[in-house]
């Protein structure tokens, strides 16, 4: 090893040491007599100092280092004369007796420090330079820990980690397909998994009762900020079990990461039905960190000649605790927030609770006193809380009721990063309606189970149907997503045609898996986590870009490697593929 | 859980309890007035016992179970008469008091049993049924042991496991790569990763001084019996290492894993050179289960009218211990096997140092039994010993004569698969001539370190180039391969030219590796095992499908899902592709 130690190890216990160490210069000062150079790696920094005095030589080529030049020092570990209490090895200093530059470095084009001067565009391009910063390297730290504690925890309860295969076959269905031209078939293409779904369910009719894998999956969307082409799951399933024992082992998982990665001790995770946390939250995925649920108040609002209350399908509101002294100003910000495109409200009603006990609103016109102490009574509001109330079609004034109250939520300090508040979602409905191709589609995917009491809805209501289908949410952000599978040939060749599948695409997309079920299913089903979304909730962060080693951007480019990139025309010739596009 | 216990798990202790045991009829009895059902789940076997004198409807029920149905059963817990010692579970068996069938099975295509009557084909076709297997299951059950083992070891010494990307960019030297239209980007295409070598290094550039990763590679090669067109690598680098750090820490992990997958306590790993390799085994992955190895006799031979010898660039021999006694029919099958295209020999000389002191040779015409005694002097041969001697062109007389050697080993019983020899081979050559293009390729690939000594060669005699590189070699079969690698860009830069890479081409295909050698980077180097080859030769069988849960065959067909496929014309229309085969 060209080090005896790393730059984060040394403290006042090792003074009198010779060591070598081996990492990048981070900065130096040149103090006339004395030069300090500060020495970074994956571990920490100590401080090195070269004395002009004792070793002129010496000193002077440390004089000659750049920024980033890699080096290894030997010399003996000394205390400080004045110590910095921050740094662990703020105590010491290495009084450097050799000097090697094992490699030279240009000046890298932003610092390498946590608050680097570097852009966006420009740290991906150099991601190798922005790994070196303590922010990105802690994250992939962090990732490694998450997916150690993931298996052991895995392992120890007895699931398999089975590798499932990446070239697959394409299921036009659902999102697009990244497809591969095969050389030795002509003319035909593997596809790479958007999720290993129907190998998990060939396990289990293998037998193989608890699966689990740590995997890419990729998906070839128009990318969203938040999205990556390819992204890892942690995919597992079960056999053999009921809904309850899927939430159950995988609150388990939940409550040990927080445990060990995080040193939280997390509670028994509330269950909630899809259906009240669309009516109290106005989302799949509500934030439990903080109440603020909705209140309907459509029938008291009805018959007073405002219009906009008396013409919707939903009058409904939220009751901001101690928020009545919000100004003019600020109130006039919450409308414009609601009316962005993106969230669609027409307007705000607002309703202050005042402190000396009068009620003040926006409507006045329409409404006394007394009728707003009404609303008062609904909202359980208390001198000082001030009400914010969206009106309109039902399904669009939730969604954007939600969206306010996240954004108060926020404003009023409620969404800590550093408090974690994760939940079952529960009784997912199995379709959904899509107005534009008038027919269903599956909610969370073809093979979801109905639950056996819906099953007769099947014919007659098909949207009421729910699913065994549940989500794990933490903070507001859907982290994992799962159902009990159906393992009958004749329900799944049910669900198909209810989907629109011709017998042929369905016998021809997914026949290997309806033969399989002809040979003895267990009964059967599962979860998946978003591991790059879980690691940045862990993290504290929003974007999971920070917690991919090498992202790709919102093109899908890699803009360090510059990929994607033509190929030559003999490879294009191999495969028996044209490019169809003018100039090719 | 529709379980109570698994079947696999009841004893003698358990008697009296009622107990809920889900899995699949492996077999049924009816003797009359009592039927015996053979319950298998992944943990084992149980048998349920009905009784037609007490529960003669249930009973009933029990008769009309076929082969792989899934059922539930309640039961109790009942000491059998006569006990079956084989099976864990042998001491009891289940009076069942409930049966419910989960689900039916047609009578699957072959046997579930560990000698199954199904062909290769077959069982590829319906894995799902292949892997209910005991032998089948066991080896997914060892793989995953492995992969956990793995990662332990590695996090418990401070490597980090960082996830590459799978999307990446063709880099057409080398093997052929598979690559990934992009709709996003029209006419480009990424790459899959034949591994994740640049990145890795990459990820040294970043600091990142210790890392791995158990991953996904891929390789669009005609396929051989033990290729995958998707493999597995444990894929490792370090920085401010020698090549003895590697060698260290990775033996660290070969001992680990045979000690706690295997329970085998492994010795210092040998290190051989190259060189020595090729001059005594005549492979650069030794079997060293046992000696054998090559004696050259070509100074002693020569001079005596055997032309065959005369004309020999090298002759040389393995000494068969105690094999005197081979008939002429056994030495005839070995001239064959010899003989045989593949291996190429013109043909075999034997000596026989019989017990009685004489000397017997297939060629007694050209040389006296004094002259023989000098050779059984040089083979170190002893009364009782077979002398087996090929002769020819240096480097195909080698080979063949190493093909011999480990026939000569399976017949003598001396590649028993539960032993395990691993060492190092060091000191390959950097560089390999090939005559058909007349040029040099990298015989490890482009990023291997010449040894320093040998730089100066890199000009004068380029094939006698030594690389700081090594494999490891178990049983014969190289399991990893690893080398220091250039950390310079003005070396690297040197190495692309004696590939023959303009620097145009360099610059394209790698230029994002050289810009990041310009900003410090450290000296590294990695190995990387094939993860597929490590659990085949730990399971003690010589073929990678068997350690694959979805493999492919030798056309790179999963028949199983039938991929590839073609795809629909939409998805080529967005992806500006067109087939250019006729017909398409």
């Amino acid at each position: 090893m060209l080090r005896s130690h790393t730059c984060g190890e040394l403290n006042i216990s090792h003074c009198g040491q010779t060591v070598t160490l081996s990492g990048w210069v981070q900065r130096s000062r040149d103090l006339g007599g004395m030069t300090f150079v500060d020495l970074r790696d994956r571990y920490g920094i100590t401080q090195l100092v070269f004395n002009m005095e004792t070793n002129a030589p010496l000193c002077q080529d440390a004089r000659k280092l750049g920024r980033e030049y890699v080096i290894t020092v030997t010399g003996q570990v000394t205390e400080r004369s004045n110590k910095n209490p921050k740094m662990p090895t703020g105590e010491i200093e290495i009084t450097v007796g050799s000097l090697n530059v094992l490699n030279e470095s240009k000046i890298p084009p932003f610092t390498i420090e946590d608050n680097t001067d570097g852009g966006d565009e420009l740290r991906m391009k150099y991601r190798y330079l922005d790994i070196r910063r303590n922010t990105v390297r802690d994250n992939l730290m962090l990732r490694h820990r998450m997916g150690i504690e993931t298996r052991n925890y895995m392992n120890q309860i007895g699931f398999l980690e089975v590798e499932t295969p990446v070239l697959i076959k394409s299921t036009p269905e659902g999102a697009r397909d990244f497809v591969v031209p095969s050389r030795m078939n002509e003319g035909q293409f593997y596809a790479l998994p958007q999720s290993p779904q129907t190998f998990k369910q060939l396990l289990m009719v293998a037998g193989i009762d608890k699966y689990f894998q740590i995997v890419k999956c990729f998906r070839d969307e128009d990318l969203r900020a938040d999205r990556q082409p390819e992204f890892t799951q942690i995919d597992c399933e079960m056999s053999f079990i009921t809904q309850d024992d899927i939430l159950e082992t995988f609150e388990g998982l939940t409550k040990y990461l927080f445990k060990t990665v995080k040193g939280i001790e997390i509670e028994k995770l509330p269950r909630m039905t899809f259906a009240h946390a669309m009516k109290y939250y106005g989302n799949d995925k509500p934030d439990i960190r903080f109440g603020m649920t909705f209140v309907e108040i459509t029938d008291l609002v009805k018959g007073h000649d405002f219009k906009v209350f008396d013409e919707a399908e939903l009058v409904v509101g939220i009751n901001a605790k101690a928020c009545s002294s919000y100004t003019r100003k600020q109130l006039d910000a919450l409308t414009d927030f609601v009316k962005r495109p993106q969230i669609g409200a027409n307007g705000l009603v607002y309703v202050r609770f005042n402190e000396d006990g009068t009620l003040k609103s926006s409507v006045d016109k329409f409404y006394t006193e007394d009728e707003l102490r009404q609303w008062a009574q609904a909202f359980d509001a208390q001198p000082g809380d001030l009400m914010l109330i969206l009106a309109g079609n039902a399904g669009k004034t939730r969604k954007a009721l939600s969206e306010l109250r996240l954004e108060m939520g926020l404003q009023l300090g409620f969404r800590n990063p550093e408090v974690f508040a994760p939940l079952w979602v529960v009784d997912f409905p199995l379709l959904e309606w899509d107005e534009e191709t008038r027919r269903f589609y599956a909610m969370h995917h073809p093979f979801t189970s109905p639950k056996p009491e819906d099953i007769p809805l099947l014919e007659t209501d098909p949207g009421s149907v729910r699913a065994n289908a549940y989500d794990l949410v933490i903070n507001g952000v859907e982290i994992g997503g799962g159902s009990i599978r159906i393992h009958n040939k004749e329900l799944q060749k049910r669900m198909f045609s209810i989907l629109g599948f011709s017998d042929e695409d369905a016998q021809a997309q997914f026949g290997f898996l309806m033969n399989a079920f002809e040979y003895g299913a267990p009964p059967h089903g599962g979860i998946a986590f978003g591991f790059d979304r879980m690691c940045s909730l862990f993290g504290g962060s929003d974007s999971i870009r920070d917690y991919i080693a090498f992202p790709k951007n919102n093109a899908g480019r890699d803009v360090m490697i510059d990929s994607p990139s033509p190929i030559k025309q003999e490879q294009l010739d191999e495969l028996k593929l044209k490019i169809n596009l003018p100039g090719f």
